[in-house]
């Protein structure tokens, strides 16, 4: 028991399943600590779910033990579960983050209305101590500004925990990834180096984001009229750059979509967005200028029904209509799942006679994310004794371990683990421990964690077939069928004076004829039945199988 | 209406609103002939949706005028609708397409039991008169053998039909694209050129078949246990390519895939796909031969769930399972919409611990259709006088109407349609003339064309909120409420017996002693009050709106 105890033990909660949800657990002794509280955005297989969480209830059996928890950057697959845990921890837990950082998670906390929170601003090159761990940070280069990697040490061995991160040589801020700092690390020693895997199957080098800089700067001043910017609001480097170009052409800047306002004001405030304010103009007072010296920034890069670029599109945006001639350029690459919902806004832009301008076609966008080369750079610099590759779907997490493999790491000391799984460290060796409990947390709407896989199966269903519902009274006296059974259809072909209608409904009187003869009373027998029938004679004309929702209503 | 009659009239049904669908009417005269006649594959837009196709009313209205369907390709998107749109044309209408389309439509027509369709035969080449249509045959390249282009003459102009195609210099079976018939076509005047858009956002050159041959070799030569690899069953020389990859290795070859297993039978019966009989192992007999001795061609390279890839990957594949260590070849690119599903089987065949190759980390794909400079090459060749971009969502047809203006084709002499446009042609000019009937007919299991825009909506709904049903009897005798109202929810968050349930009858309760104080009989009335509040209701507790479904049962 006393050797467990000096062991340090790594668990991922999320990250390992697909791109988001981040979460790391990392325990040493008595104390524990969290990297990232990320969320991930539900796709097509969870039907009206709003968010996904990582499941962090061993957390929360723990929470006396939590010193801290630490954000690598503001995006939201690293700080949007932050505020339903926070939630649910009884005593405001350290929350370490940089500057901006923290800007953008206090946005996100008070919407949340959480009260106090406890914010500990830290920064690159600096140094926290959090129980057991001594955590010095570094600057590393993202899509986001202000990002950093841990560097953890404890008395039996020492984590690098990259964050998400690129190796940028011509930054716009011109904060490098700290090198120095990654080889100084390297030669203390690193035990364990969990590193960002997100572009591991990119050969090469990830280009810089000052080259986007090039292909914004020709666009928007070759641009005849209007040109409209889509792109993530947190990618303050990037809006950097776009209002630059704007400046430099002589156009006006024009901010619109909520979170494209939000983090705009946030990071002008604290000093990372650079715009002068005459530079901006209202989204209302926009109309009097001239097509030829506006660029609007918006949201919308991800296609997203309800954001400004496809209200735009879709000519339904309070303040501004897309017109012929206008330049739209989509500063982003689709999210994978999103390509469909992309495709549809550039087809309704290019319908309206919109040049639209996007990776496809020119070099407006560059990853955020380091590539083959750059990964084996950050093996090479760390040069640790073990390796988790993190962050990314299973291609991904294999493609870095077999990038691990090729810069000399032996296959035993690369660790693939699953979201849940707990890898234990000590002097000697690192081998898997005891799982601990994992998964997923659905937010639907205000209701969190209580819609779970039958309920989207349900869904699912509903989806693909529709359902009918066939509603029967019992007389509780007789035990006879009262009054005429009703029949309710959604989303399947059945009109209520159809001929099939017609045949389902003498299909059931039949079945409960028969139910009757039998002298059936259990209304759960009566239900079986009705199913039975309904669903057979469904089949029979449409080879499809709705839900069959029989109801017994005994009056 | 003499010189109406004497117009050219082209009218494309589908194909101009994405990729699928294809088919084109053109009318002269008293002669109406189509090109194509094609499916389109559904998205999540469509849920339960097997197929969609063109809506071809226009066509059964004026079938006696129509003289014969052109097949340019055995693609589903150009022959899909034909089973269809045969089975409603009640004479047998002639079907003209090269051999190995012919041999592929026929497969179809056979599976929908449809008897002695009149196949015609034509070849690359060749010349055939519909009515007042005279039509050359040209040969081009593309994603299957045999594919052809139409160049159509009739007294008042001629147009020239593409097709799909690419101008593959080095094709797998040395049939080049008729540059010759081209040029001679261009000397003789075209008047419209129709000509295949899905590749116009691609710069410059679409690469060879020829190139995925090395990648293919390489691979498989260098694979130390079992290869399986995915690809469109259609995709006769790619899987030529990969026969021959494997026999070089000293591989045996097996099929497995109901449609792979089909189309390399018809593709050899008609002496398309060359394989030594010897060469060809039997599924069910593979399991004798060393890992090391085994190609597996099969099916799955969009993901499909049921496809054989993806039961491999998910351990449920009948004759063959996945190893650690074998290679799997995604030779195929995801068409839009399919990311995630492809995405799914590479993570499942990562974490089985297979090498997984794909377009993103080796050239084992290219594309059948014309990039850029093919386009404008075509084009250049064919010097038209207007130019209608097909085959392509808006974004592509504006892209390719832009390197039409690039070669020197006047804006106003290109065209973008949509589908049931008609642009009608005489000696002097092209202008639009009236629309005629189009959209599209759903497939859903066996019924064709009665699911609507309402129920896709009504199963929208419930997948993203369930659905709430409220069943109250009502005493015809007293017009009291009889028993106890049931309520009824799927895909929502509410147990039988939770706090929430007890509410929600509450508040049911509270709304129908308002109606019955009121008096109200009328069970419209009665529905909408129940409707009203449980609406409210479940807003107030959940900010969802699942579909409200009650129901009066008359007792």
């Amino acid at each position: 028991m006393q050797k467990k105890q000096n062991r340090l033990r790594i668990i991922p909660l999320g990250g390992l399943d697909g791109i988001g949800k981040n979460m790391t657990v990392i325990e040493y002794g008595a104390d524990m600590m969290i990297v990232d509280a990320g969320l991930m955005f539900p796709d097509d297989d969870h039907p009206g779910i709003d968010l996904i969480l990582p499941d962090y209830s061993y957390v929360l059996k723990n929470k006396d033990r939590l010193r801290g928890i630490v954000i690598t950057h503001g995006h939201e697959d690293h700080t949007g579960a932050l505020p339903y845990l926070l939630k649910e921890l009884d005593r405001p837990v350290p929350v370490l983050g940089t500057k901006l950082t923290l800007g953008l998670v206090k946005n996100k906390l008070e919407e949340h209305k959480i009260k106090r929170p406890k914010l500990r601003e830290i920064r690159a090159g600096g140094h926290v101590t959090l129980g057991g761990f001594g955590i010095d940070f570094f600057a590393v280069n993202h899509s986001i500004p202000d990002g950093v990697g841990l560097f953890i040490r404890t008395a039996v061995g020492s984590i690098l925990h990259t964050g998400d991160f690129k190796l940028d040589q011509t930054p716009i801020d011109g904060r490098l990834t700290d090198y120095g700092a990654l080889a100084k690390f390297g030669k203390a020693g690193v035990t364990l180096l969990m590193s960002d895997s997100t572009g591991a199957e990119n050969k090469g080098f990830c280009r810089s984001e000052a080259e986007v800089g090039r292909a914004l700067r020709e666009t928007i001043a070759n641009a005849e009229q209007r040109v409209l910017v889509a792109s993530f609001a947190s990618h303050i480097h990037r809006l950097q750059q776009v209002c630059d170009a704007a400046t430099a052409a002589g156009r006006k800047i024009v901010v619109t979509g909520r979170s494209m306002v939000n983090n705009t004001k946030v990071a002008r405030e604290l000093g990372y967005l650079n715009i002068d304010p005459d530079d901006i103009v209202d989204a209302y007072d926009s109309h009097g200028l001239p097509p030829e010296k506006v660029v609007i920034l918006c949201t919308g890069s991800q296609g997203e029904p309800l954001s400004a670029l496809a209200r735009m599109a879709n000519g339904d945006h309070k303040t501004v209509q897309v017109e012929k001639g206008d330049t739209v350029i989509i500063s982003a690459s689709p999210v994978p799942g999103n390509e469909k919902a992309v495709s549809r806004v550039i087809n309704r832009l290019s319908k309206a006679g919109c040049n639209v301008v996007h990776k496809g076609n020119a070099d407006v966008h560059v990853s955020g994310h380091a590539s083959a080369e750059e990964l084996k750079l950050m093996l090479n610099l760390t040069k640790p004794d073990f390796f988790v590759p993190i962050h990314g779907e299973t291609r991904h997490l294999a493609a870095h371990a077999k990038l691990a493999q090729a810069v000399g790491i032996d296959e035993e000391n690369v660790f693939i683990l699953d979201n849940g799984d707990c890898l234990e460290i000590d002097e000697e060796y690192a081998q898997l421990g005891d799982r601990v409990p994992s998964g997923v947390v659905y937010v639907d709407g205000v209701t969190v964690g209580d819609v779970g896989q039958i309920i989207l199966r349900d869904r699912q269903h509903m989806s693909q077939d529709g359902f009918v519902s066939v509603v029967i009274a019992i007389d509780t006296r007789t035990g006879k069928v009262a009054g005429e059974p009703q029949v309710i259809t959604r989303g399947i072909v059945m009109d209520e004076d159809s001929e099939m209608m017609a045949d389902l409904k003498a299909r059931l009187t039949k079945a409960l004829a028969k139910t009757g003869r039998e002298g059936v009373t259990d209304s759960a027998v009566v239900k079986r039945a009705v199913r039975e029938s309904i669903s057979q004679f469904v089949w029979e004309r449409t080879k499809s199988r709705p839900m069959i929702v029989p109801v017994v209503m005994e009056v």
